[in-house]
């Protein structure tokens, strides 16, 4: 086994531990050193809607990575050769979900916390708000499900830093998120999120267990959202596609320029495209955003059994009112839970099995390299991609205006 | 009179007095001291959901009680002899009241920080969530009532400790909390919990008023809360039962086994039970949770007059889920506010006159006071006791299919 | 340019600024001095719904403001000459905006923390809660707004003081508050409290944006409220009145003393008259209230092309609940916006382009300077005030029963 040291950040089990509010670690305390040197850092946040947020700064010698406890163990943005991954949301505080009154301005309050480059949504609901008529069971009636869910307001209860002391050196952040209730569901969710050093990549792998004796059903879906300089006119999604459809009219309208993105655009209405997608050999795929001059892009890995439902997000709007593309892999689509349960997409938590998933973020520089992701996404679809001219029922529920 | 020792340790009213976060006193701290020994330390908790709670932790020298200021003057849990007062609730952080948010799920919030041995529901309704159509007044109106209401979650803007130096050496724990708002309702609860070295009881008495010049209803339920090691296989409660109706159909399937405790069943449904009891010549009364061992039981006395109305709760899930069991006497039963009121059950509360409450919880150890425990209850039960063989809509709203 | 010196007391752009709890600065700091001196203090809260709470001091040397930026940069009271503005509300701390709920209770969470001198109702809505449904654009959905909107409970991200250092010695407390989320609408405001060494008054300068690219409605009102000792028993209200029309039934039925103000009174309902007003030739009005013994009264100076609507809130309800008057200029009326809007009432916002607004509060103290304000508001009223004899549909919605 790999030697490797771990400290304990925040545990709320040790309930009287006092809180240092500020930490800090890097390589240099350690020998040997990798190369090049590491660093982490605990930053609390103060002032405003800010006020209490503690922030997890790594920065593994290329790329820094911002990962927020207080919000789920999000990651607010990141950092790789000078170029920026995250964008910019018209919310410009680390809001503390204390905040957050899910069930506000129709089940949207969500929206007033949202500006990180990596957030989950989940895990008792991903899509719109509305009444999910649950079958079955003690909670056979109607509840209403906020939009996409609780997971990223709620605050991590156990927070640690572990580095390994022998190549590769891997530097893990890890923290335990617990969504509980009596009578249930109760979630709990352990992620870790590491990065090598020197490496323009990072991975979440996260493990998902209901917390309690009952079976709970799940939806995860994980929120990829880039600004600039990633996204820019003429940036391009590239992605091994099987099947797509667009979600509504809107998106229907820009079918024909799914994968490219135009430039910032006050009053731009959101499209949303469903994808299956193809994977390679280990059952893992890979989708691309490449920047307008193919000079760098930004990718993310996941494994198709665990997140087999893909969406794109364009939401090219004026840049004070967020100009951002996301990239959206899940169990399922974020439509209404009725919806997808109906459709047989949600995942059913068994006590004892937990649900492992994760995703890999990473940049790709230098034209070359981004010449050769694209071809190696590119050979993974190996049939032309089948992309339907109206709305699929099978993956968007079809309104009568579709709105 | 008494000569006694008081320290104010939050007192909102001197806005300006730092918060000490730590604070400690023993029974060193005085001559003569009491035998045992006592001490009282106030335990600031950090991280997750808890950070910013307080506890008060007062130990007689024989059992120790955690009461949360935080949370409305409830008492997470008591140990006495060894044995643990209180139960495993699925949420394991002791939560700060800013993360409830009452009316979220269908107004069952409450739910996301239910894990006290002793929680008060009310003031303002204690029982199921649900529109109150409030006759005459200014506030004609449907008003939605969240459940159990919110006084468990409102912090207490007064702490004070109290000992007193002469025998019996009484300590004392108490707290001002206070539910407001333009217009009303608005209540102020003030409370003391206090126990005497050695002892292996603590008593609670609350005074509640109307903070207002207007009258306002008041409904008050105190939500006894035992797991392990006191609830097992076969555990019984003795009450001295005058009258008894199962709340709804579930509860009519386990009539015949009402009084007894199985082990915890993952996806138990729980049961509820509403009494009327018999009491004692000045009118209080006793219930008792029997080990299955019959070693030793927890007890709850309350005066009849201000709390006519038990609620015996019967939560035998598994573990992880809670396996408890609930004795809750009240003024009245956790009905819809709408349904207790037309049954003349809604206490008025009239500007000046508060309402005097309170309740005993005790444990008794060793087989021969057991059994003496149990005789002197069952003395109090003059008659046989009258147990409905349906649903009695006296006391219960009977409903299509009582669900 | 008038020399000066700014401090900056928060700002959440520097994230890790470290919170500095309390602060203070006074003239001595400052050399020449101004005469009387002044100080500025702020002060961090404990306790109860308090905890976090900041707020600032600024006393001119005559005059003493609390302003309270957690809460929007409300103004909590002001003392002068020994008279309190301010009111006693049952709502006794300075409640922590975290702990408000808008939507709770039917959308009247806001009345949990009212509890203050000057109050901004809006951004996006001042008057009573209830659906909406917005013409048009991406949001043509019924939205629900809550009570008086969400700016008061909204903490200011930057907060500043600065104090001229030659005649007249302004000073000044900025701050910003955000309001902002995802697809909108999101609001900026940047205000201004000022005053100088000596004086009675203070000044309120706001600049309301919409904080993006999207235009957005706007209403605003200053819901500026007086007890004792401005408010007694034969108080009067001293206004240049062109219009005016009782709100509903229980304004129509106190019609004929619309301008005089009983004894506390349990159980009181509120009445609410809603008006327009004559101005100067500068375009701005004056409203007073005067104490009974005209001795003193309490004035507020507006722009009337920017705050058109004025509003009285008469409401003597015993001491206990707030026995207050309710001064509020606004863009419009707090009707719900719906109504607002139909009569083109509500302010179109349009990105680049601020809204810019303010009021003047300021004590007269001395019968004869109570006289002479008096006789320049009659004198502003050039006609004889057109009231209303039923309740005017053009300014409030006439419903069955009017309730």
């Amino acid at each position: 086994m790999v030697k490797r040291w771990t400290e304990i950040l925040t545990d709320t089990c040790r309930g009287n531990s006092a809180r240092e509010s500020e930490w800090e670690l890097d390589s240099g305390n350690f020998s040997p050193a990798p190369d090049p040197p590491w660093s982490v850092r605990r930053r609390p946040l103060h002032g405003g809607k800010q006020e209490g947020v503690e922030l997890l700064e790594l920065d593994n010698g290329r790329m820094s990575l911002t990962i927020v406890p207080t919000r789920g163990m999000n990651v607010l943005h990141a950092h790789c050769d000078g170029i920026r991954l995250g964008f910019d949301s018209p919310v410009h505080e680390v809001v503390h979900p204390r905040w957050i009154q899910h069930e506000t301005r129709g089940g949207r309050g969500w929206l007033e916390g949202f500006n990180e480059l990596m957030c989950r949504c989940g895990l008792e609901n991903t899509g719109a708000s509305g009444y999910d008529l649950i079958p079955g069971g003690a909670e056979e009636e109607e509840l209403f499900l906020p939009l996409h869910g609780r997971i990223s307001n709620t605050p991590a209860r156990r927070v640690w830093f572990r580095c390994e002391l022998e190549p590769p050196y891997r530097l893990t952040v890890g923290g335990e998120v617990r969504d509980a209730r009596m009578f249930g569901p109760s979630y709990s969710l352990v992620t870790e999120i590491s990065t090598l050093p020197g490496a323009s990549e990072f991975e979440i792998h996260d493990e998902i267990a209901v917390a309690g004796g009952k079976a709970a059903e799940l939806e995860l879906l994980y929120h990829c959202n880039f600004g600039t300089p990633v996204l820019g006119d003429g940036s391009r999604l590239v992605a091994p596609v099987k099947t797509m459809t667009a979600r509504d009219k809107v998106a229907l309208e820009g079918l024909g320029e799914w994968d490219r993105f135009g430039p910032p655009q006050a009053g731009f209405e959101e499209q949303c495209y469903y994808f299956t997608l193809y994977g390679d050999d280990q059952g893992r795929t890979t989708v691309a955003l490449v920047e307008p001059q193919r000079q760098f892009a930004v990718r993310a890995e996941f494994p198709l059994d665990r997140l087999p439902a893909f969406t794109l997000w364009k939401n090219t709007e004026a840049e004070a009112d967020g100009y951002v593309a996301g990239l959206e892999p899940g169990t399922d689509y974020p439509n209404p839970r009725r919806f997808e349960r109906d459709k047989g997409r949600v995942v059913r938590l068994e006590p004892g099995r937990p649900f492992r998933s994760g995703i890999t973020i990473g940049l790709t520089g230098g034209s070359g390299n981004v010449g050769a992701l694209c071809e190696k996404i590119d050979q993974m679809a190996v049939c032309e991609p089948d992309i339907c001219s109206t709305i699929d029922g099978e993956f968007a529920p079809v309104v009568a205006d579709n709105r």
